[in-house]
């Protein structure tokens, strides 16, 4: 009975593939957490993960054939390595009961890249995505409270494994996240509203600056609150562009609707409507104070 | 000899009318540099000019009549205080050789101001707008460093006292910032591009997603970019109300050619041109990064 429980509570063996910022943080909290036995990184970069046993993240460093070992596999590496490491993971003799998830920000890349390798998306695959994030990257970066009360969207298919699911789940849990199911679909509309249109908005905004007005000086003329909003157009070009690449149809239809309201607001300066600009930014302020009031650092 | 050196680069008693967040910090930076000799502040909140004195950023409290004693005069106030004021200032037995300057973001509304108060705009008033800011606000958020290294622009007009603008000059130097000499309409150019247009941007991404996307719970799956991105949503609306309807016709131009690089995209999207997209994002994630390199805390 006692055996029984233990079981099925506890993850075994994480190995964590690509042990930057989000697989090493992940890594981190589970070792806080106690519910994993070990934690085997793998990574590109040796050094990589040389560092995360240095810093007490991961156990030992992982090769390929040890993932026979894994009861848990966290795909953690940036989107273009996807098809490599599944095809790589497709001829490896893995534990028969071994749950798969990943990290990815755009779901259709690693479905593809898992469908192309196995054939189908394995049941004991779950497309995770944890809404957390730094600027800095890179395993000493890792913080065992990234996860901490953030979303984690898990993007379960027809068929994915309950069993599965459940550890998927425990594990965020076990970091610190609160998960939530949605579709695909659902996912890439809202994500496309809440990450990808405002990445685009604001390499747009800084290429509009550097490209078009002509004016050598013109950033040194910006304050905190440029700083601000163009800091996400310091993210990785190739990053994005994948992104973009994945979720075109929800970006176009996105970026048409807030054309049309870049038209309404030119109509109200036009009309010299202060009244309307005033309740339109009050309402706007409203909404967003009203979600990050709980969140510090504003 | 010696006195008329003194005379010539002592600042003597500076008067601040508003002491909140930009009147304070330039009231507690002026008092560690030592040009000036006392520092009076004026507010509409008794108790902001009292919290002044104890944080001792100011020397004395002040009342419209000890204006008489000033030897400059700085307006830093609210927009929408101004008017008022200067109306005030234009009934008051001034000093004949006072220097008066303000610190507000739109140029027009003080000139109108003061234009309307004084007949014309008077030759010892300098316009002057410090690039810099805080979410904060109030006096006790006031900081010695807060114009440090930063540019303040001033915006002289044709017939600008040569000795007014050599003391404004002197305060802000002393102050630690960089002063900066342009036109009213290349300000306001500049500022519509850097500051300006990523406000409205901001206001309208906000209100998109809370009014028309429909999802109760949209902003609880927003990370830490949307949350920089947006920041800037949280100002004032009102100071941003009028900061457009000071600015209408910049701001539209700027928002006009902004849709045109959206459309651009949309079609870079349409083509699935991950070439032309890279390109965009590297360019602007390079002129960031160029800019931002010597900054801390990108």
């Amino acid at each position: 009975m006692t055996q029984s429980v233990t079981q099925n509570t506890h993850l075994g063996t994480v190995a964590i593939i690509g042990i930057g910022l989000i697989g090493g943080s992940l890594a981190k909290a589970l070792k806080r957490s106690a519910v994993v036995k070990r934690i085997i990184a793998l990574d590109s970069s040796p050094a990589a993960g040389v560092k995360a046993v240095e810093l007490g993240i991961a156990d030992s460093v992982g090769r390929w054939e040890d993932l026979a070992q894994a009861d848990v596999i966290v795909l953690a590496t940036p989107v273009d390595a996807l098809y490599e490491i599944c095809t790589r993971l497709a001829q490896l003799p893995l534990k028969k009961e071994v749950v798969m998830t990943d990290v990815g920000s755009t779901k259709s890349s690693v479905l593809d890249a898992m469908e192309r390798a196995f054939g189908k998306v394995p049941v004991n695959f779950v497309p995770g995505h944890p809404i957390a994030g730094r600027e800095k990257s890179g395993v000493t970066a890792a913080e065992a409270d990234l996860f901490t009360n953030h979303k984690v969207i898990l993007t379960t298919l027809e068929d994915t494994d309950n069993r599965a699911l459940g550890v998927v789940s425990r594990m965020w849990h076990a970091a610190g996240a609160l998960t939530t199911y949605m579709s695909i679909a659902e996912h890439d509309e809202i994500l496309g509203a809440t990450s990808h249109l405002p990445h685009v908005l604001a390499y747009l905004l800084v290429d509009l600056l550097d490209q078009d007005l002509h004016h050598d000086e013109i950033f040194q003329y910006a304050a905190g609150g440029f700083r601000d909003f163009t800091r996400i157009a310091s993210s990785s070009p190739v990053m994005w562009r994948d992104v973009c690449l994945h979720n075109p149809e929800v970006l176009r239809d996105l970026l048409s609707q807030y054309r049309a309201r870049i038209v309404q607001f030119e109509k109200l300066l036009e009309t010299h409507d202060g009244a309307a600009i005033e309740t339109l930014f009050a309402r706007a302020k409203a909404a967003r104070d009203a979600h990050f009031e709980k969140v510090k650092n504003l």
